[in-house]
């Protein structure tokens, strides 16, 4: 179990960048709600452990290449529980579901905060691992969707579909398929990317993750990434939780 | 009346982040557009004073996490009408519409800005305010349409959606609902969010904001926030204005 | 022809902005992703020149304001052969297809590039050039369609999508028609505005780029800007290229 919130410096061993004596002199409003709004409520609410939170507050962060409060963000994580294996299998998942480039911001910043705990190679996945164990069957049923549509027109999307993403990236054993899954939705939301919501929020649900854990991510969502995304990405939402067998 | 624009140093107590100089010195095309066409010219243009487009530029550039000129255009605000107080709770109010990251961002170029106008405590607004009355027939309707809709799979983005955003923040004084509006409305367009712009173009016009201003903003944000996402709301605002009584 | 691209060394006079060694040290799968599959594999497939990589890739950065890996990727396409004119006239085509922001912020890097270099006045785009010729009837056709749509309600975007942008930005002759719809049609993919797609896809194709070459621009792109910005944009590139006379 994570521990429980209380303050912000026993919340974690890094200060925010921006101190609330800074916030202040430019928005009290904002200092207030951060405190008596965010930390102090949203982010004790039930149905999402701190955890989870962090992982769905990094990917956030990440996919939108947002470093201000990224290394305050990496050690509440690590405070959280959040293993250094699984932050470098989301940092290496969003290079892929948000674009290479917020992958190297998210490093700059993370080399730091790892060098500054201490955390060596012992503690970060290698290169070759055992793969988990992949669902043929359902690989198989993607793959032919997908070739069917695009194979013809872009095989080269195709193949690195295939090959890159589903038969090794999603497998690597470092970060639970249930979590990748929650950071590819976090992304999807954080970038507005609504249109590829429904495969992946069924994918995390397949997973394990849970109606009320999805609906909780979405809330936290709503302050990292802005109440218009998470609007947009509700109805999508309720409608998979709709389809789904009960 | 804000002041007429004429020159950069005219226009502001700030130098943008680049000179003329160091622009020309890559494109010197853009330099000349800069200034023939954005400065000496969309600045200029009738139906939206100068006040209202600094304050849909600051929501582009904070909606979009884009710092680089952020401080020579909040020095523009100042300098075009806008009040600090009413700069500290657009800061506040886009950390719900645009992300918690992006206010943050802001607040660190903004508090140097301030501290180099000796803008103080005074000049900023309180947390604990009187709010503006709050239209409860318009508020009672909006909040069941919301809680039909996602009460059951969504209670925490319910919740705080009344209870934070339409019951609070809205109604802080310090930034009039028009104003507020125009905010909410530069963001959505600034974030390619235009599944959201309906609802809020028509709570910006009931709020005061004009047609031709309303047009304006959109032609001003072109340039801000690039031609394709104007594009894309074009459609959307010209249907809202087609159904709005005349 | 562009030199092969064997190792970072040799690609580019610049140095990635994280070694290799601080790479790993958070995420080594990433640093053989990167070394494996991006550069040793995606960079060197047929179908697309590394010259019309490297723009597919500075447009992507530019377009989502990324400059992490900017300064390597404009030494790369320096090395890969595009000339510092076209750089700059991508960089001034993106302020009006991304935004000013955008463009702003890949001069403060370029201008350190080009300084490096020792790129002078002489290589880069006078302000007034000898523009393209025009085709009137396209062009009357386009303005016509965005005139009716448009004319009345935004009257200022309407007239400066035809003054600035079609009879002018487009005609500039110090980048290929060509090689500003494949920033364009890269830009609008990076920043998931797959609504603009359509035309500018049909043009970059009148404009002389191949099915594959379109088809490769995206396989690039699914790295640079992630996977589900081109899971959204596929379909539409597909039936543009269905709709085209063979």
């Amino acid at each position: 179990m994570a521990p429980a919130i209380t303050t912000e410096t026993a919340m974690t061993g890094s200060k925010p960048m921006l101190t609330s004596d800074e916030l202040r002199k430019v928005a009290p409003a904002l200092d207030a709600y951060t405190h008596n709004r965010l930390l102090g409520d949203v982010w004790k609410r039930p149905g999402l452990a701190p955890r989870d939170r962090s992982i769905v507050t990094l990917a956030a962060l990440i996919a939108r290449n947002q470093t201000i409060e990224l290394a305050y963000h990496l050690n509440l994580a690590l405070d959280n529980g959040v293993k250094p294996r699984e932050i470098s299998e989301i940092i290496t998942h969003l290079a892929f579901y948000a674009g290479w480039a917020n992958a190297m911001s998210a490093v700059a910043v993370a080399k730091d905060v790892f060098a500054a705990r201490n955390i060596g190679a012992e503690e970060l996945p290698a290169v070759a691992v055992t793969l988990l164990p992949i669902n043929e069957a359902a690989e198989a049923q993607r793959a032919t969707f997908v070739e069917e549509q695009f194979g013809a027109t872009f095989p080269g999307v195709v193949q690195y579909t295939t090959d890159v993403l589903f038969r090794d990236l999603w497998l690597r054993p470092d970060l639970a398929p249930r979590d990748r899954s929650l950071v590819t939705v976090s992304a999807l939301i954080a970038n507005g990317q609504t249109a590829q919501l429904t495969p992946h929020l069924n994918r995390a649900m397949d997973n394990g993750l849970t109606q009320t854990e999805a609906s909780e991510a979405i809330t936290q969502l709503a302050f990292y990434v802005g109440w218009p995304n998470v609007f947009s990405a509700m109805p999508v939402a309720k409608d998979v939780f709709a389809r789904r067998p009960h």
